[in-house]
């Protein structure tokens, strides 16, 4: 009888998308103005989301307080008004697409949640793009 | 050839999250404001989703009127406006919590769905916590 | 040149509607499921508006993290995950309804914003139940 | 390491609910005011949903704006401002139910998708009611 | 000490921009796909707000169940699953733009609300184009 | 008989808060971390809102259409993907605070829409803090 809950957070950051080892043209041609090497930025809503049995004495497959504290020590606290390319270490040679913040996101939090438990991220870029990602 | 269908509802209640087997300070140590003996509530979000194949005839995998007057019927009638651990039997022993609250939903309808679909229930407790319940 | 800024916030309560120099026979039928004695909830968004001249130092109106904490001491720490009637000093002879509950916000933020600010509340009991009160 | 990307869309269309083999009297019990023969219509919400493994060149699993163009030349052009039952060919002779409208939108996407990455589309009818297809 | 009490509803309608007293060539010129002579359709989005004074024995500027079947009475029964331009008297000879619906549905609520409160109409034909008529 | 037509745009865009003739530390002190010299982003939510008669031969105030183009024109071709701070010329040396955009944007706006019309313009940063200006 598994359940999955879910807990929405966010946060705000600027980005470019760039492959360091293309051509300033190459990037240019792939990825358009959001090659911008003066960056642009997005408010990114996330989505955590934990499958498991519900625990018959709380009700709880995880309690939603501590999955909170989770997400904002983890990523909010990384991420928040932050510069992405810049100032996150992951995003230092790996391009920071929403499929590749959406890994990234998955990996810091999976050592942080019981491994019987399924993870998910979802990754809103722009209220209109976005990304899953089941690990 | 199997397409899922989706409908919105919605309740409030008042609730609060209780083990009843054990003292009042432990629920307090899990539980937190939650517990409050008092009560607090929510305006919970249901989405009801039902997988079948469409009957070539109508072009539905099930009529929506009919969903809507069902849940109407079934969950709307018994929750709305209500004490979920008061006043509502499922919840005088179980924990009023999301996930089975979910539970109690799907197990309320399942008996009136076609046993050749297959039922999923998604609960908003608030716009940023929610569950999904899948039998 | 006046600019308004507006911060969304949100609490979660019970409330029942009642008059209490009413007898419950009126009670009822006025205010008919809202009235029910065991309470119910909702997931109430208050939206916090203050409208006036931009500081042309800043760039604020008014500072949105003072805002924030503003809102989060004086009405979240008051309201959220609370009992209205039974724990809220100011309901306990008011009814609260979502116009009574808009004005009790309004005068608690009132004294703590300058006086050359405006200010306004827009407080949302359901997603489609909301007031405005601008003093 | 499979990612889903989702892109949103919409388009706004006219339609009613008719099984153009039934007697007026049949369609009108079975689909009501969805039958109306005057027409109504709807805004449609439409999300794109593609899997597969994120190319590591780039960081895409496929490029949003190739989707957002794929999905305004194929779908809304062809939708948009529309009449389904008597503009869209595919529904001269098939009952535009969201279900047979999210197959219609695949099965018109499907061959300029990739055969390696996977589909899915999300179709809202209403903000209440919404339709889900993975082929 | 007056308060803006608002509700939201909906109706799905068929229309065409259209001027009768025009010829089709200057119609297409002026509303383009919006004159398809065929229809299209929107889920229209409505809400009714009500400003006056908290009447002090209910905590209510308005009875918020009697606004709500107001708006199912004089607007839903008339204007929802129906097509505007063919079905609605008003739009025989006017044309359906949201502003001249929104000036429809504020003379058709009018007489039906205490001439003490005031009275607005907004009303979205799409999530991005909406409208808003005082009176 | 005024109506009021609003428009719903976007943009994605980096800044950072930041008074050019103030010391880092007091920049630092004032603006936290919003003045990340690394910059951090935003998907801006824009309502463009217009005031004035209905025009009885259209039914329109202003042309939806021409309200589109004229703010992807001014102001998402200027904003979007772009830096604010150094690409954007009216913030070389204004602060790019909600409040300061807003006017910016309003006075970008204001020459190309009749002078018979008022213009009002509302800003969300993130879907908790947004702006509105007048003129």
């Amino acid at each position: 009888m598994k359940v999955t809950v879910s807990r929405k957070a966010h946060f705000n950051a600027a980005h470019r998308l760039y492959n360091c080892e293309w051509s300033d043209e190459r990037n240019d041609d792939m990825f358009g103005k959001c090659a911008n090497p003066h960056f642009h930025g997005h408010n990114y809503e996330l989505i955590v989301s934990v499958t498991g049995e519900i625990e018959p004495e709380t009700g709880y497959v995880m309690d939603m307080k501590v999955l909170k504290d989770l997400i904002a020590n983890e990523i909010e606290e990384a991420f928040d008004h932050k510069n992405l390319n810049e100032q996150v270490p992951e995003f230092i040679s790996l391009n920071p697409t929403a499929e590749n913040i959406s890994v990234v996101i998955w990996n810091k939090l999976r050592p942080h949640i019981d491994s019987k438990l399924e993870l998910e991220i979802t990754l809103y870029e722009t209220p209109r793009n976005f990304v899953t990602f089941k690990g």
